[in-house]
């Protein structure tokens, strides 16, 4: 249980599916997208805008033509050998410590969105103080397993120091697994820094022999790799921490417009990203992230939480067993306010993330607008629907006490069990209790000001915001933090690039 | 296609679940559940308030004292025997006859609520002319494929009468499968005579062929059923038509406060209703019902899609299985007005629904509170949430075309699929194209007035309204009911009893 018991959350807990993964495609069709993304590697081959990065191509065999390189199959799948099939993200706390093997679900918050809303104050750009809150409800919320990045770009912060506020934020506001983004090696040097600072690891060396911090490796589809990516990409392999290659495929856009071509152009980046990285260092931890929705055809704009986007889910959760890594997915939508729509598409992409085993959910809780806005009451009702399925995963149990035989008998026809000892011992625990739900009758509720699910997940977060406890951490740590970024800010910060 | 071909509706079809059904129970916690059943049967038994159901338990060999009945499980095993394990519907308009086989799902209406709201006219008592508009909508809506019962009560008709009117409406306002309150033997008989001249059959043999209406048989739980319920039953039995046996076990009030007790009281009142029917007419058609959700045991009000009532779906779809009949389950939710809440309870009704493969939904779209409203908007929103499932239940085609490597090789690494040929071939029909979801991005949204989705529910369903044609119905046939109505309006309408 977190500082925050007055909220009914359930207790912190990874989630397990205990049940069969819901699976949508044959084996054979399954074959069938891998060969399609083995002839897209080896015919079309891939940009890859970096020379190292080419260089292990070569080295291993591929064909290099300029900047393209193409990559026989006996090349991906001898790499791939090294690829470790599951994976442990140790947090500075080590009750938050996550993994990720199969049948085992993270959640993580909201990410990279450049907007931030709430009903009172409503929308504006990301900015570090709507950033904090943010942190510190993730904290708060036992349901966020992990920060999946800045829950909102703090814009306020200069490029080229806002990695070392923000990654300091993370590291000392929670006590969760974050995200470093891979904006070039520097970047990714200072949040290695700061993370192994954190984590009290004495050199390098002790860092390394555990996962501790991830990123998000995006290709530019289709079939690009960008040098900005490769080389944050290469810092974090190099000290063995989880690059999550999760290709940018919506399709009719920058993928073809079938949801089998769109999956095929997927699984091709996929394997090129996750197979440079173990030509880099083998055996360095990767998941194998599936992003793949479609476009709005009308309008260009991305849609999130369609059947086509639930269905290339639970595909992709299949192809990457297929390839025996782990599998990263999203919960996603595309509604521009907190309503019936930001809630279905939701559930569409939750469920099917959930039901198809992802082991790592991204944007579990406050994405809105397809992303381009961190909404603080979406994260509550996220927080919400997420604990709902969490309960969900915990299957009811089946025994002589259960079955209530006992009670049955001693009720019998035509009474009612609200005041037997069998109800007595289990009613406070026995069912789920809601976060943000409404469950009084019609009348309770209009008398109580008739408010919706969105206003009352308004004051939940403001009264979790003010019960907000940082968490535990050495002082000597956090001075030796604060320190790093003082001189990586006093030496201009990162030299490698305004991303 | 439906005549309301400007709204962006998927075409009517049956909804065919292709995958394996989801399982959350081990084979050998199915037969606990199965046993405990059994066990109360033998051991409680059920107090069967009328003489005649009695007197053919009695003849089973059921052993009868004073109104409880003790039904030993043979006496079950060799009735069930008889029910039919797979059933079709005949709809009056063939084209709307429904399938009730292992994988086909259906959608129904909202059904019974006593309320009616829509957010411009707020929350009112039911009406006829509520009642009519709720109908029409059905009628247009392809995703509805039966009505479930009345989508909202018309308290504004004689009890004694309502029926009439109301089921008129269904046969004239409709084309599709409709519902009968079991209140008696009377009502029943009038619902089976309009529905008889609507199917346009000469008389009650050929009327009898065919399965053409439905009944929803609940157990006054626990353990109890009523006489007119059960007299009811009975006249529809007589001539095949389908009761659907639906136990109202709420876990924590009228059974026990654990899934699997509630479950075991569930599963004993079907098997005794499912039997009961079998005695009185071996081979009438039987649905298993689930119903079983929590109560929140700090106000006592019932929740729906709670993790709990997404649990007892899927159980209940097993246990049907186990029995080897169709199974019944419901998109319920326990909010006051249509948000979040409203939406993500729904979702956990419907994925679990559809999921475990029930093959009737009833409330699928409308219902509020509980069941207490039938909301226009949620109506509307429901409506696209199924649509989505409809869409999501077809999985994508792989192969050559589909794939699209020709497509990929064409466009190469840095391009996008916007112009191409492949893209321009499917463009149009690629994607599910929604109903309320708006993917327009915030500037554009907040251009046309920042309206939520329940905003947009309002408008769509007022000129679905405005769209509405009554499907056709032979002239002769239109005349007949109304005389027949007339007459019985006359006589006094029902006289056995104002329920």
């Amino acid at each position: 249980m977190g500082p925050n018991a007055g909220l009914n959350q359930l207790p912190w807990s990874q989630v397990t599916n205990p049940y069969k993964p819901v699976e949508i495609l044959a084996d054979e069709q399954i074959e069938a997208i891998c060969a399609g993304a083995f002839d897209i590697l080896e015919n079309v081959g891939m940009d890859i805008l970096q020379e190292e990065a080419r260089g292990l191509f070569k080295k291993a065999g591929a064909k290099v033509d300029g900047e393209r390189v193409r990559i026989d199959r006996s090349i991906i799948q001898e790499a791939m050998k090294n690829a470790p099939s599951t994976l442990t993200l140790h947090a500075r706390n080590p009750a938050h410590t996550l993994d990720f093997s199969p049948g085992k679900i993270s959640f993580g918050s909201v990410a990279s969105a450049p907007n931030v809303s709430d009903i009172v104050g409503g929308r504006r750009v990301g900015n570090q103080e709507d950033f904090r809150k943010l942190l510190k409800l993730c904290q708060s919320l036992n349901t966020i397993h992990f920060i999946a990045g800045y829950p909102v770009e703090p814009v306020d912060l200069a490029p080229r120091v806002r990695h070392l506020d923000c990654i300091a934020d993370m590291a000392l506001l929670t006590d969760k697994i974050y995200h470093a983004y891979a904006l070039g090696r520097e970047r990714i040097k200072d949040a290695q820094e700061i993370t192994r600072i954190a984590h009290g690891c004495a050199d390098w060396g002790e860092f390394s022999k555990k996962v501790r911090l991830f990123t998000i490796i995006n290709t530019s589809s289709p079939l690009r790799l960008d040098s900005v990516m490769i080389e944050g990409a290469f810092e974090m392999a190099r000290h063995n921490q989880l690059c999550v290659i999760t290709p940018f495929t919506l399709a009719g856009a920058m993928a073809p417009i079938t949801v089998a071509g769109a999956l095929a152009l997927q699984h091709a980046e996929a394997l090129a990203g996750m197979t440079l990285l173990q030509l880099f260092n083998p055996g360095t931890p990767v998941v194998y992230g599936g992003f793949t929705s479609n476009v709005d055809m009308k309008s260009g704009s991305p849609a999130f939480g369609t059947p086509e986007n639930a269905q290339t889910a639970l595909i992709g959760a299949q192809l990457a067993r297929k390839v025996g890594v782990p599998f990263r997915s999203s919960n996603a939508n595309a509604s521009n306010c907190v309503d019936a729509q930001a809630t279905y598409e939701s559930q569409m992409s939750i469920w099917s993330a959930v039901m198809g085993q992802a082991n790592m959910i991204m944007h579990g809780a406050g994405w809105l607008e397809g992303g381009l806005c961190a909404s603080f009451e979406k994260l509550i009702i996220d927080a919400e629907m997420l604990q709902m399925m969490q309960k969900f995963l915990q299957p009811p149990e089946i025994n002589v006490d259960t079955l209530a035989l006992e009670a049955i008998k001693d009720v019998g026809p035509g009474g009612h069990y609200f005041g037997t000892a069998h109800t007595l011992e289990r009613y406070e625990t026995a069912f789920y209790s809601p976060i943000v739900s409404d469950w009084n009758n019609f009348e309770k509720w209009e008398e109580a000001g008739s408010h919706s699910a969105t206003e009352r997940a308004h004051e939940i977060y403001q009264k979790l915001l003010l019960e907000y406890q940082a968490p535990e951490l050495d002082p000597s740590r956090k001075e030796e933090i604060e320190a790093f970024v003082a001189k990586r800010k006093e030496e201009g910060g990162a030299q490698d690039g305004d991303f």
